[in-house]
């Protein structure tokens, strides 16, 4: 990342700027009652482990659109801002586990996506500055002996085999005190993995064979409406709108009338808010697998037609997310516009957040020059250029615009947070269900 | 601060760093024993919320000489870093007092001191950011209204005349859930903080008033002989030897002789260290007051002859310290010459560090152009400059030789939590005393 880029901030358009700044300066001037509360809330439901969120910001509204629990990009973190990674996984680890000296890093089994393995190599080494002894646990199944990766940085990835050993999983001179999860579980609950005797986080069923998008959002929805009130907003200005749709076999046409229905509603629903709000754009809703991630089975329509106008290879595109996975469950997503613009070319541009525990420790814009303001910026083999955060969202200045550079960070970083607490409620929902099941099999 | 101050760090004399260079090994391939080590030990006796430790590096020998519980010169800390200092403060309050929202300030009573009122804003906008509602309760005897001051930076600082009530202090229009001492209390306990029912930190007890750094120093060396066995390297070489002598009067000359033959035995002592690792410098003593701050009533000696030589002139400096307050007894520290360097013009550089909590979040040099390596920096009136750390101390890189910068930063960020270790145990012994005192009233 070139020194240039590290001192830029993408350009808001500013047209429609007006209740988004109201938000900035609401956020700003409530400041203190706002993390009054957030504390009060980690207090209740504490933070997951880390997360990233994929932020829209229209100018008159600012949402999150996805909400990651085993986030990857660490190396598009500025290096500026690595230190404050540090602290917030000490922080963090002191919490969850506070004798923890071995960390066994769980990752995806990508082995050819440099990207992923840079950003696998930022993680470990940010652990391994907070402390830690930190080794990589790989669950390839055709890993049977340590391989070292060198990464186009330079660096050196060591990638071991997990044992299980009775309760626990170990490698082979190496007995972790904890399990760090940087696999989303896309591809199921690993049996390894299962009722181990060791602290598993994010625990397994925050991973994407048993979470639902729509359980997330239900619960943001929520979480915006406390906000909303403490901080005297309309929660829409903040919050998506939503439907989803159970199964659906987008091969077969089956639950296609659902889909459209609900695309129908949802966009009436948009145009009555842009009414309310003047805003003279067209409204759209993004359909999106209720269980998927890597920006795949993923699109953007303007009407209901559009769904039963699909050809073939929209429905391929649409049928199976990461790892083959099929998608049998939907969710309409309110499209948010990102009126952020980056370079003489006007690329699109959109934050994405990231948070260790409850901190807020940078974020960056994936910013693309082929693609339009209503349209998903996370994509599969997406050429964005990733454009690292130039201040941290935890330095908000009083003094200057509500737009200023470390007050629009602020901002980014309140609303990350809010999607972080919905995550904090999911853990908090999914421990009470399996202390209920644990419970009734007890019973 | 210039922007090439802000990219520059002193340069270490090399001609004697042997030692140091294998302390720096020593810490960087022990790191996360180390950490795990520090972890356990803060559950034990957790951080004091905030200090500062001056450190000396001879090369040969890395050292605290002075450990400030109240610490001043925010203002002189990297802005780069001051979203960590917000973190640690959100991560220590959180600890110390998990539903605080309004923090009481109290300050010195200085109010000609544009340093120490800069450094007081400096501090009072990090709590703010980190989301407290903070206000100034200044205990000036002669303030009866707020009064307002604008600072050399522009910033404004309101102080407000601080009231009691039953048993808590308030402001006219502010009832604060906690008090955070910046006032080191040389001028004795005030009445008005005795008792209340609001958190008080640091505690009352770790005042100038109460403490004396010959006890810290004694608990800092138990620090030090179980952290050199862990690391298992010579404790001297971290470790500053001392002696302290009880009831000095400088101006009538009692216990002058207590006071020689100490700087004897304790010039001998170093000599023999001096000795064993080929260092061909003449040893040399600190003479400061027990229970002095400020860099008041503090001389260099290089003999016990000088004691008995001591003029009228030097004999008054040496009578008192902060805010008057009489010396009555003296600790004399091992000098540690400082052999880091700064400039073209060769002036000599002291690291000051900074801890939030118990992470290190920044630091700044002394840098004296009229001072010698063995001559103390903390002077009043001194013109010192500051020179703010260009990295964080938590991000070393083992990649990189033990001297890098980063881990040279680290290296003190260890050292200067050891001393904030022996803190934490002055806390705990004074709460111990404390409840012994309470229990003894009691029965």
């Amino acid at each position: 990342m070139s020194i240039e880029h590290l001192h830029a901030v993408p350009h808001l358009t500013t047209a429609l700027s007006g209740p988004l700044q109201q938000i900035e300066q609401r956020l700003l001037s409530r400041q203190s009652d706002i993390e009054a509360w957030l504390r009060a809330e980690w207090r209740k439901t504490p933070a997951p482990f880390y997360a990233s969120v994929d932020l829209r910001n229209a100018g008159f509204k600012l949402a999150p659109v996805d909400t990651n629990l085993f986030p990857a990009g660490f190396n598009n973190l500025n290096p500026a801002f690595l230190p404050l990674c540090i602290q917030a996984v000490q922080s963090g680890l002191e919490r969850v586990c506070p004798t923890a000296r071995g960390v066994l890093l769980i990752p995806e089994n990508h082995t050819r996506n440099q990207f992923y393995l840079e950003s696998l190599t930022t993680l470990r080494d940010v652990l391994i500055k907070a402390g830690f002894t930190v080794r990589i646990g790989s669950l390839l199944p055709d890993l049977e002996q340590p391989r070292e990766l060198t990464l186009p940085s330079g660096r050196r990835l060591l990638l071991e085999p997990v044992r299980r050993v009775g309760d626990q999983v170990v490698l082979d001179d190496f007995t972790p005190c904890m399990v760090l999860l940087n696999n989303d579980l896309s591809a199921g609950r690993p049996a390894i993995l299962e009722d181990l005797d060791q602290i598993v986080i994010p625990p397994l069923g925050l991973g994407w064979s048993d979470r639902l998008k729509s359980s997330h959002f239900a619960l943001y929805r929520e979480v915006c409406q406390e906000f909303a009130k403490l901080v005297d907003i309309d929660s829409w200005l903040i919050d998506p709108l939503f439907r989803n749709c159970g199964e659906i076999a987008f091969m077969k046409r089956e639950g296609e009338d659902c889909l459209a229905d609900n695309v129908d509603a949802l966009l009436a629903a948009i145009r009555r808010k842009y009414t309310e709000y003047g805003i003279d754009k067209p409204p759209f809703v993004i359909v999106k697998a209720d269980a998927g991630t890597y920006g795949m089975a993923i699109m953007t329509v303007h009407s209901a037609e559009e769904i039963r106008q699909l050809n073939r290879k929209q429905r391929t595109k649409m049928a199976a997310g990461k790892e083959g996975l099929a998608v049998s469950q939907v969710l309409m997503q309110e499209g948010v516009y990102t009126f952020e613009t980056w370079g003489s070319e006007q690329a699109v541009a959109e934050p994405v957040v990231y948070m260790i525990d409850h901190f807020v420790v940078g974020g960056f814009y994936r910013v693309h020059t082929d693609r339009g303001p209503n349209e998903n910026l996370n994509a599969p083999g997406m050429h964005f250029e990733p454009l690292a955060f130039v201040e941290s969202c935890n330095n908000p200045d009083c003094d200057r615009a509500p737009d200023a550079d470390p007050n629009r960070f602020y901002a980014y970083g309140v609303i990350a947070r809010l999607a972080l607490l919905a995550a904090a409620r999911e853990i908090a929902a999914d421990k009470a269900t399996v202390k209920r099941v644990a419970a009734s099999a007890n019973a």
